[in-house]
């Protein structure tokens, strides 16, 4: 994902945690972004962040950053996780589970 | 990808946008990298970034950094996005479709 | 992967690239890391770093930073690589083979 700055992915970041649809954030230093606006390539400064969730957790978190992104189209994409430290991975399934 | 610093990521990205062979680029700042080099774990200064695209345009992206990059083996790889808003991927295809 | 800090990061990648199970570490400037703690969403600064390697070496890479990481449940997880510049997707085999 990004969002506009670091405070309002650190925003976002605490309404998934708090909400339980992701098991941490990393927000990222920021970055350049660069794209085609009138006519030309344009650059602005954006900020990138993680969020580690489950897949059954996805459609909900992305509904809820569409809801609270200060943009139209946010870029929110999910890349897949395929291997990794199984109590790292069973932890985000912990921390994602829909607290009773 | 990785590039030798920020203006050669930025010329880049420039170009890729303007041949609208990504959607757009984030390119972040300068980090470590760390590789096997006469013997020994070697350090240097690189720029990671990203280019958001679709799978039908990324050979002509991948044959166009290979020919403005810097270096003879430059790390050029692709990571799949497997869901997301559907609103910014359709974005991706749009500015990235060939224009007439 | 996370580390505690840029000195945890290099300090395994280092190992990494030493013992032949990565073939280029990339560690990124320091991160916020936001997940849930005692209650509420918290934060702390954390070093982000991506290791390059193959299929057939994850395990052993997994268990060489289980083995040297600070923390009890530290994130490691894999992303696929699914296409790229076929040199450097070569590169990363060689590097990466054990060497007799």
């Amino acid at each position: 994902m990004t969002a506009e700055n670091p405070d309002e992915a650190r925003r976002i970041s605490d309404m998934l945690i708090e909400k339980r649809l992701a098991a941490c954030c990393n927000i990222f230093e920021p970055m350049q972004a660069v794209f085609w606006w009138e006519g030309a390539a344009q650059s602005e400064r954006e900020t990138a962040f993680i969020a580690k969730t489950t897949t059954e957790r996805f459609a909900e978190l992305k509904a809820a950053v569409l809801d609270a992104h200060s943009y139209d189209v946010p870029c929110i994409v999910a890349m897949p996780i395929v291997d990794g430290n199984s109590e790292f991975l069973d932890w985000i399934g912990e921390q994602t589970r829909a607290q009773s």
